[in-house]
């Protein structure tokens, strides 16, 4: 008898987390053994509140099931949602292994981040000690690419990609103009500086911009980051600075309380981010035309200019899941296994638990001795990964999206 | 004998200012009467300067030519540069005629906005006034849109076709997550909201964002601004709003000053925008997840995105106003003349002292009543100036830009 299975997104956003969706879809209907895909709406809570869609229904067809695949963002809804330990509360367990049995699921497949992971290793276990025949994959996504036994994340290349390609069009943007000036751009990674370091890519292409780095691996002083500024400004009219959102500014640097979360005088809080932040300072202590530019969601989402290489791991990803599944593994995270010369992905697995609420570091041998940018290793390890474009399906000069 | 030409560009860079650029490099060499086409960095810099580059040796073949149309900004270099009268002080006049004199240069292109309209007008009367045979010919450009007596600008369609692509992005992202959330968009248009509204242009794709827009056009009102949030919330747990860098939020509403060039109690401005304004004023009276995205300077330099309408247009217009100049014009500026049913572009020219120093707006007749979101026949208006693709060639996963 064939056994059903069921999948769900989680965490963040990212541009390839369809294209991982579609892998399991497409490796599903190629598999005589497996029967109906469900989807579960906006992660564990589509389960919990045992809502689940039949994906084969709604994603018919090879045009649809394409269109999907190129649509940003988590078709199936995601969520933010910590499950407490079962031994403690087993309530939501419950739930979810009710909608579960209802359906003769066999195989519960979650797309998503570290967080996600301890999902997937709290409800393996809980399969497990309750005797449920239920097989627990779970499926990487992150464009912060900061997971663990993995060479890299699914939805990182897309994003590298988008902040190479907009820092470059920024970087002609500045240059126009034949007055001095700063350009501070902020980008995504709160404790990794993986997606900023990608930023360095251009130099690949001969491009001088970034030409200067700061990541949240290594301290941020503001001296430092102003002497660099000047001495680039010696033989460069325009500078353009890559910063990760994760750095720390000291906060007797930024005068006033000027950081996300603190609050004014009148106990508002204020939105603003290091971008400003440092926009703020160099305009104090340098004086020149300075700006700072947050690339925002935008990184997570910018799937007009995807990367093909990404799209097609994260499918792969997402079959291979389905493989091992079907092979008997559970409680597993799939990974990315790299070959180099040429350049080739093979597919892996991991305990989640190894993964769960861990997270990787960008090599601080892969940062220079002065701090303010990344060396080479680092670009031969990011070039691969952005390769190839998959453009959108375009309706009216417009990228179309499938919406569930 | 052969004429050689001059070509500048000037004011805020867009993705098809370099088009428009090829545009009269091509027409110039498709022409025995043209001989050498001369570029100026930096707009009426380089003719002050005397720093003239011979575009034919860096720009020497087809290949060379069609990167430049695809690179963003403006190849040549932009300024910033108000001339003033010449019967007052004609010491840079002068200098730019030597400039022109000693190159045996006939007729002068100058892709600019309105304020470049200006240098246009006034360099033509002075041409005039002390006896110089030089065409003075204007080719316009703006992402703004807001220039008079041509259906649109150069620039503007690939602005719209990035706005509008990435809005569309932002709506997906929010919509991934089960909480209500409002997600403020803000747009460039100090004064004209033509960029705004052309987000609208989503809904012609069957997409509800954006839910709502607000215009320079018309006063916005913060308490009606909060109703019409409340509601949409009615219906739609993600409300996308599209605001116009150029809406005046009375300063009273925000409870201190948080606007762009207002300072803070220890004098330092803050240098925040409408956007983050409207985000903090949602926070305190509404209370959901609230965030803003400013597009940024990627409005007008996203050319990975650019629409191939726009590129097209923006050369055709380069390639007439050489002709307009061999025909004997001068003193004009050159315009885009509207057919619809098919659509179709036409160009004309009109006097660029007609141009200078006017703004054209929205149309308060494309706005609804509601003063909320704009009209079908502002949709018909934007379509085809969005239509079509023109992306960028590739080298290592990355757009390839051509530098002077």
């Amino acid at each position: 008898m064939a056994m059903n299975i069921a999948v769900a997104q989680s965490g963040g956003p990212t541009c390839a987390i369809n294209a991982s969706l579609v892998g399991v879809i497409r490796e599903a209907l190629a598999n005589e053994e497996i029967g109906t895909v469900f989807g579960s709406p906006n992660g564990i809570e589509g389960f919990i509140k045992d809502r689940l869609v039949n994906l084969n229904e709604r994603m018919p067809d090879e045009e649809t099931l394409e269109l999907v695949r190129r649509t940003p963002s988590a078709v199936l809804g995601s969520c933010r949602y910590k499950l407490p330990d079962h031994t403690e509360n087993d309530h939501m367990y419950r739930q979810v292994a009710e909608c579960l049995k209802k359906r003769q699921i066999g195989a519960l497949f979650y797309i998503g981040g570290n967080d996600s992971m301890d999902t997937v290793m709290k409800l393996d276990r809980y399969f497990k000690e309750t005797g449920l025949p239920i097989r627990m994959i779970g499926i990487p996504k992150t464009i912060d690419n900061d997971l663990c036994h993995t060479d890299h994340t699914p939805g990182f290349g897309s994003a590298a990609k988008y902040v190479t390609t907009t820092l470059q069009e920024i970087a002609r943007d500045s240059m126009a103009y034949s007055v001095r000036s700063v350009t501070i751009v902020e980008i995504m990674g709160r404790n990794a500086g993986w997606l900023t370091a990608s930023s360095s890519l251009l130099h690949a292409n001969g491009e001088e911009a970034p030409h200067l780095t700061y990541l949240p691996e290594t301290p941020f002083l503001v001296e430092k980051f102003l002497d660099d500024i000047r001495r680039v400004q010696e033989t460069h009219r325009s500078v353009i600075v890559a910063v990760s959102e994760g750095i720390e500014i000291p906060e007797e640097a930024v005068g006033t309380n000027y950081r996300s979360g603190a609050k004014d005088i009148f106990g508002h809080r204020y939105l603003s981010g290091v971008g400003k932040c440092l926009e703020r300072i160099v305009s104090r202590e340098i004086g020149c035309k300075v700006r700072s530019i947050e690339l925002n969601v935008m990184q997570r989402c910018a799937s007009h200019i995807a990367s093909l290489t990404d799209l097609e791991e994260a499918e792969g990803i997402g079959a291979a899941a389905v493989k091992a599944a079907l092979n008997g593994e559970t409680g597993k995270m799939m990974t990315f296994v790299r070959q180099d010369d040429p350049y080739k992905i093979t597919f892996g697995a991991v305990d989640a638990g190894e993964v769960a609420n861990h997270e990787k570091k960008f090599p601080i041998e892969w940062i220079n001795p002065e701090r303010n940018g990344v060396l080479p290793a680092a670009i031969d390890y990011f070039m691969p990964l952005i390769s190839g474009e998959c453009y959108p399906i375009m309706k009216n000069g417009l990228p179309t999206h499938f919406k569930l």
